[in-house]
Order: C-alpha cells, then structure tokens, then sequence
C-alpha cells in the first residue's frame, strides 16, 4: 500500500499513479486517492464537484438523469480514484475545505481555507464517500461528500468572502484568458490595438477588461447577434463592437476592419482559426483559447495566408491569474453585468 | 466566366472560389484553375505533385495503386479545380515553371524561373493536361503536365541551381521550423538552452543548426533509438543526445536533465505534449511543429502541470524561411548527412 511503504512524493503527484506505472495522473487509469497527505500535499474535504460540460452531456446520453448517471459517476471514481470521463477524457474542477497541509506543500493553503481547484479533476485523486445521495443527476454541479488530494504543483484559489460561490467559480473557470491578455498587450509595447472574438462571452469579456487596463489601443469586441452586441456595447468594455460569424473568415474581417495587433479567440465552437488569422495584423499575435481550436487548421491557415503571426496556445496557467480575475470581475461592472446575463 | 466579366482579385484567391462563394481558397469545395493569369496572379507549368504523405496513404488504401488510384487524382482536380484529398483535406506541393507573372504580382517571379509552391496544394487552383499518364500511382511524387495559379500572397521558393531538386523540396517542407526556431532563440537573448524532440529528422536536425548559428547555449536531441542517437552525435549538431519516447513524459524529462528555455517539437507521433511541457525550464517556450499535435493536451497538460509557458503552434510561415533554411542545408555538412540518411 502507498501509505505504508512511502518513497519520495513528486511534485506532479507521480507518486499517486498506479496504473499504468511511471505516466503522469492525467494520462494513468488509476490514481491512489488516500486521504492521509504526503508531506508536501494537501488533502480537502470536498463539498461540489463541477463536471465539465462535455463530460456531463455525455454521461447523460449514456446514461439519462437520476440514479443512473449517480451510479455512473460513483462507478467512475471508485474505479479510476479520479473524476476523469473515460468517453470524452475531461474532468472539471471542485469545491471544498482545506483538511490537512502537509508541512512541506508549497501552496500556501491552511486547514479550514475554503478553496476551488484550479487543476483538472482529471488529474486529482478523489474518493467519494456519501453515494452522492444528495445530487439528482439533472446537472452539472454535484454536491458530495469527500476527499481530494492537491501536489504540490496542484493550483487551488481559495475562494473570495465578498464574490458569491457561483460567480467566483465562473470566474476561476476562465482566469487564464484575462491573465495571458494582459501579458502580451504589456509585452507589446505601445498601445496595440486588440480584438476578442466572443468577447460578450466569459473569458471574452474579462479580456477586453483585461486588454484597457493594461493599456491596450483601440478595443474590438466580436459577437454573434445583435443582442449580445447591445449588451457588450452597454458594458462598455469595447470601442467597437462587430456583429460577425467568426466561422467566416472573409465577413469576420470586414467586420473587424483594421486587423488587429492582438487577437483573442474566446469563441468555442470550431472553425475559427482562418477568421482570426485574417483579422490580425502582420507580426500580431492570436491567442486561441477555445477548446474547440484545431491545431492544424491554425498551423496550416497561417501558412496558407502567408501570415506571419504568433500563433498561441492559452495557457490555463498565468501565476496570479486567479487573483488578477477576481479583481477585473470586482472593479468593472460590466465584466459583472455581462455574467450575470448569461449565468 | 470568371475570365469573362472580372472584378477585384483578392491576394488570397477569394476571386477564384466558386463554391461555395465567401470562403477562403482552402475551405472551398471547388476553385476555378482558369489558367489566365489575373493582374496580380503567376500561373505555373506544373511538371510534378508532391502528394502530402496522409492524402496518399488514405488513396492507396481506398484504390490500390495503378489505374484506379491515378483516376482518382484525376477526378479530385477535376471536380475540385485543386488536389485537395477530400478525406483527409491535405494536399501537399508541386513544382514547375513560371509560365507567366501578372504585371501587378509582387512574388518577384518570372517567366522561366522554375519554382516549388510553400503553400499547400489545398488552396492552389490545378489542371491537369495529360492523364497522369507518366504517373505508375506507386509513390507520392507525381510527375504531370498542367497549370497552376498563385495568388498574390501564395509563397513560392526559386529552385537553386547547386541542390538537387528532392534534397532541395525536402528542405523546403520543413522550412518553417528552423526559421522560427532562430526567432525564438534570438527573441529569449543571452544564451538559451534549446532542446529539439526529433533532432535527428529533417526540420530536427535544421532546427539544431539554426539553434547554434542564432547563438544558443546547450543544445539536447532527442531522438527514439541508438542507432539515431549514434547518427546525430556524428553529425555534431547537438551538444547532448538523448535517447528517449517523447511520449513518456517522466522518461523524456529524465533523458533531457536539466529543462531547457526553448523546446522545439519535430516528432510527427502524437502524445508528446506533455512530456515537452515537463522538459521545459519555467517561463520557457514550447513550440510545436508536429501536426499531430493535440491542441488540448498541450493547453491542458499546461495547466495540468502549472506550467508558466508559452505555447506556439509552429507557423510554417517566416519571412525568408525558404533561402534560410536552404542556407543551413548548404553551410551544415551534419543537416546533409542526417538528409540522406533518410532519403
């Protein structure tokens, strides 16, 4: 057993994997969820889990509501000692209260810290212990009692006392989009000019708030529809909003009129990449954030374009990019009207 | 017709979509390959296709080789007006000779100049003269008689007289990852360490040269086996040759020791984000030039880990990437060595 016979804990969590030995928690078919911390863990008492939405949508295909997508999940994590769909591989992220910190964890967190886990449920040892009595199976969000272990390089926000439960996790779920936003604008230089695709949208919005307050020039919001349009114009978190489909290259760019220097894909669905090229200006940069990007489309678009650009994948991790989310959502009531339209 | 009634050409071919109408070139299902050049346009004697390996693959499995795979090329081009595999939606080159260059063409060609396009045959208006009578349907490279269109910004390289023609195209195929390689190496300043996955292949070994000629420090290969490994040492490219499966992430990190500020991802086998996410120094950047990259592995692996990186996808387009990586070729007695060795 791992707890009885104890080597040296890695700070990627090698040391949980059982199966297949020697792959990261990601990858491996079974992880040890024992709640008794390594000296540089942290164990949580889990009170919610956030299925990702893709995760969700297909073990209710599978399975329907109620006591069979419960089972489904129990059966889930009993097996693999982690919530990681074996269909659609994703996970989501949980809520809980810190338990224990072992005396070497790096994180910063104290028992009692009330925390959202910023790392995939994928990768983060879980044991269930109530039979999930408490969740009908009608959403995503599952209540529950149980355990979670956190690495050391595991990344957990603890929750803000002045940002209701629900919001705060909205925000928490996109916070590498504003983060990486303002990096590259204060990495530019000057005033570049930057436009979001989806930028009435989550992550869309908390990057136009993102880009002005870190000095960006001329501000595009991209929609999909005059009422999102109506709305992002009343935030105010843009000079210019365009009405365009960002599947269509050639009318996405005459939306956007002059291309821009940074670009910032907050749009899911795919088929976005040639739009946002052909949208930005030669030397910019496009920072796709959206799940639904393909690589190729956007390797071979830029090279079929003959666009010089930076091409980005969005890093989830910025340090700070908890923090820096919270307090965008805090100071810009926009950001904050706009959430609440589409929560 | 569209040389009958002519409107505005657009420099990415838009003029040349005839269904369906508003997309780009490489989305359309069908372009016209009228061989009449508009102002800003070359039209080229093809003499030979370079089917993209996928596309041929795919072909040889659904018709065999001989008659029926060569009729299927003929009816893609005829019914598509462009080689573009509508499985597969890959292309790949050709090379031939400028017929003739529109007065208001600003890709310096002219009439003579024999040429390899660097832009994908997805987006190339084709026509095929001769039956692909001179093509057996056994490999990729596919001698033929046509014409072909470039548009103002398609890319196209001037064959040089001092390398012959397959060394020169097979240089030419992987000439993006060297030139954003030496970007990249000169971007970071100082002396970064730069660690190529897949040194030993084409756009491996020529990303190592530009590594050291753009003045990086340490310098790792990777590559799978010992026979590789011996290959690489002799051609002097790489400081540090590591054997390792780029897919084991704890493995591949063991072999490259100390993580290094740049890694550069030419292996053409998928699942080797992660293991170039964990091989790379914090703040270091991961540049991905494998089309079998996995657009969410690599984002979420970054999380995953807490990974402060920045993420490329590998553009194979740099300005001047084609004489460069040509010039490597010639100076680099190891990239040659390495070439033919997997000629």
């Amino acid at each position: 057993m791992a707890n009885v016979v104890r080597g040296v804990s890695s700070p990627y969590g090698l040391h949980r994997v059982l199966e297949p030995a020697g792959v990261l928690p990601q990858q491996a078919w079974r992880l040890d969820p024992d709640p008794q911390p390594w000296p540089d863990e942290v164990v949580v008492d889990v009170e919610r889990l956030n299925l990702d939405a893709a995760s969700f949508r297909q073990l209710r295909e599978q399975h329907g509501a109620g006591p069979a997508v419960r089972q489904a999940v129990l059966d889930i994590v009993a097996e693999r000692g982690k919530m990681q769909n074996p269909v659609t591989g994703s996970g989501g992220m949980l809520l809980g209260t810190v338990r224990a910190a072992g005396p070497e964890s790096p994180l910063g967190l104290t028992a009692g810290d009330r925390i959202a886990t910023l790392v995939s449920l994928t990768l983060t040892p879980l044991r269930l212990e109530d039979g999930l009595e408490r969740w009908d199976g009608a959403t995503e969000q599952v209540p529950c009692r149980g355990t979670a272990v956190l690495f050391a390089r595991s990344i957990a926000a603890v929750l803000p006392g002045d940002v209701p439960d629900a919001q705060a996790l909205a925000v928490l779920d996109v916070c590498g989009a504003p983060a990486l936003t303002d990096r590259l604008v204060r990495e530019h230089g000057g005033t570049p000019s930057v436009c979001v695709l989806g930028g009435g949208g989550k992550s869309g919005s908390l990057s136009l708030a993102a880009a002005r307050r870190a000095g960006a020039g001329r501000l595009v919001g991209v929609v999909p529809t005059e009422a999102e349009a109506a709305r992002l114009r009343a935030a105010g978190l843009a000079d210019q909003v365009a009405v365009a489909d960002a599947r269509d290259p050639v009318g996405l760019a005459a939306a956007v009129g002059e291309p821009a220097d940074v670009t910032v894909v907050c749009v899911d669905v795919p088929g976005c990449e040639h739009g946002a090229i052909l949208s930005t200006a030669d030397s910019g940069t496009v920072a796709f954030f959206s799940m639904a990007t393909s690589f190729s489309a956007a390797a071979l678009g830029a090279e079929g374009l003959a666009a010089d650009l930076r091409l980005l994948i969005g890093n989830g991790y910025v340090p700070g990019h908890a923090a820096f989310a919270l307090d965008l959502f805090r100071a810009e009531p926009g950001v904050r009207a706009l959430f609440e339209a589409r929560s």
